[in-house]
């Protein structure tokens, strides 16, 4: 993943909330929406603290450097963090994405309910394979990588979901940079920000989270024994 | 995720290896594959550096740490170096996983290589909507999750994909729990850690992992303004 550059203060209209805090958010914005799925209006600190298992003078902390909302005796107000929370990490900005490689997991992601929950709007598929030229995944059907570059000329696009084959990850990166794709999600398992210095990359590397886990099942085993 | 627990020396067979190496040891084993893939037997600290974009010194900090393999002049082995982290990170244990929700995600990874690659054995595919028991994928055709118990009674299973909606993430950990069922790889978005103190849990919110691209690219277009 690309390092979150930091607060720039000079910059009036730059995020002044630390990198560490930022990492932390989603974490919160997934819990806020679950109080609100709940009905909850406010919230404590250190009702919210036993929630996510951290200390509440944490939650005091993060939450505080944007703005303090936290009333003494009242706490937090739950929707007006979460818009808040939104508002900072760009959830509901209107990013349009499109999924390159329509394989198996490519397919499921197009089907996942996370796009529409993070307010990203899927535009278009893509696939190299004949066979899934044309077929369609719920509202869309799938293009051919041959129209990449004339789609990308007409329909503005901030995120490119990769999840085409190892072997082809550079070049269609290569390809979604120099038609200024800005942000590309890598599920390739090839590393990409080194190549494509200018992009956004952030990666999710299932084979190495498969790997701690078996560490940890490794050494968790040891002390058994 | 679990974090993984400090080395203690006194335990003749514990991993003597730092969690931050061990967190850095999946990205050495990817790029090593690839060397063994390209047929290369020996790399040097510099090379290394140079193709992961890291420091050699840090390459050479890293890979010291477990039995300093490197020669002057003559660089790592690189098939002895795979064998040496893969043993450390437990791949080839043989560790035999059953995936829990077979909607698109789940039989996405069940038909991902990454299983076979890292040594996991995947033999048994659950879940709880009887118009999907009984459907095969690849050899394994899917049971109902009434028989999660006895099968887990007569076959040993290491780790649980855990790939269920939301609102079943909580009451199906636990039922892997008592089951005796030690790792539990996570994609529902829920956190399970404080639930399980006892499992070995590794989680991966792609939902997090998304807001964090859109985050990077609002920091972005904010430079560009």
């Amino acid at each position: 993943m690309k390092q979150i550059k930091n607060a720039r203060p000079t910059h009036p209209e730059k995020s002044e909330v630390s990198p560490a805090v930022v990492n932390r958010l989603p974490r919160y914005f997934r819990y806020l929406r679950e109080l609100i799925r709940q009905g909850r209006s406010r919230i404590s600190s250190g009702e919210l603290s036993e929630m996510m298992n951290v200390t509440a003078s944490q939650i005091r902390q993060d939450l505080n450097c944007f703005g303090g909302f936290g009333q003494q005796g009242y706490g937090y107000n739950v929707n007006f963090l979460y818009a808040k929370i939104s508002e900072i990490l760009g959830v509901g900005e209107g990013y349009a994405a499109i999924v390159v490689g329509i394989g198996n997991l490519g397919s499921a992601l197009v089907r996942n309910p996370m796009f529409e929950n993070r307010g990203v709007d899927v535009v278009g598929l893509f696939d190299s394979d004949p066979a899934k030229v044309g077929a369609a995944i719920g509202e869309l059907s799938v293009r051919d990588m041959k129209d990449l570059e004339s789609f990308l000329g007409q329909t503005r696009v901030d995120i490119a979901v990769l999840t085409v084959p190892k072997d082809a990850a550079d070049a269609v990166a290569d390809r979604l940079a120099a038609a200024g794709v800005p942000g590309i999600w890598n599920f390739t398992g090839c590393e990409l920000d080194h190549r494509l210095p200018d992009t956004v990359i952030e990666s999710v590397h299932l084979g190495d989270s498969l790997m701690r886990l078996c560490f940890g099942l490794r050494e968790s085993g040891k002390e058994e024994t």
